[in-house]
Order: C-alpha cells, then structure tokens, then sequence
C-alpha cells in the first residue's frame, strides 16, 4: 500500500514550483505562502542581494525558528513527564 | 539597554555568510550546519537543481517541518492544561 500524495504548484518569489507531499494541498499551500512572505521581509532589508543568497538566509532563518520551537517543545514534554508519572 | 548580539561567518553550499543573533555562536553554528547539509541532501536528489532553486526548497523544507513541529508543540501544550487545572 502507498501513502497517497498531494501535489500543487505553488509561486515563490516569482518562481513556479511543484512541491509534493502527504499533506493536504491547504497545508503546502500555507508553506508556500510563509516561504515567499519570508524571502520578500528579508528582501525588503537587504535590497542588493541576489535570490540564491536571499533564499539561504532564508532557510537559515527557518531552520533557526524551528530550533527554538523544539527546545520549547522539549521543555513541555519534560513538564508533562512530572505530571504522567 | 541593547541586546548583545553574536555574530559568526559560516560557509553554508560554498558561499560565506553573516549570521548575527542574540543566540549563542554554538546555536549560529548549529543552524548554518543544519541547512548546509540540507541543501546537500536535496541537492543529491535533484543534480539538475539551480542554487537559488535548491535554497527556496530547502526554505520549504524548514517550514514545513517546523509546521509539523508547531502542531505537535500545540497539541503537548492542549495536553498540559488538562494536568495544570
């Protein structure tokens, strides 16, 4: 049995892109969305860099966000460990 | 009173870059590697790939996972307020 997939074809940044995924079309969608509103605030700060560059710093930014949501989320399954004993 | 901020150059796909935060330089480290070897992983499944197109989709990448990450976080927090009542 195969999970089955979604596909859509979203515009970053002036760029058609086909993302694919076991999400909803709505949840890819709304990733699409937060990358290209996230390139275009850090272009509005950084007006002479070219898309490649814009795009890491990007990523960089992204995957710096994750990492703190992980360390709160680590904090409350640690919590919740006191609480499920 | 102002925040101190570090700031470390990291090589991330070839390139140099500037990261500056209030984070540790380890945290700084750790996000640049992260998306260094996420650009290599996508890059090794699509040799084809443009920088700028492999950066928007590791950007893609980050964000949907921290989508994922936001859900779980959301639904531990759901399950802390049954136990903090």
């Amino acid at each position: 049995m195969s999970v089955e997939k979604n596909k859509v074809t979203v515009d970053i940044y002036g760029q058609q892109y086909t993302i694919v995924g076991e999400e909803s079309t709505e949840h890819l969608h709304k990733v699409a969305t937060a990358v290209n509103e996230k390139m275009r605030e850090i272009q509005s700060m950084n007006h002479s860099l070219e898309t490649a560059k814009l795009a890491v710093l990007t990523a960089v930014n992204s995957v710096h966000e994750y990492y703190k949501l992980l360390e709160k989320s680590e904090a409350l399954e640690e919590e919740l460990k006191q609480y499920r004993k």
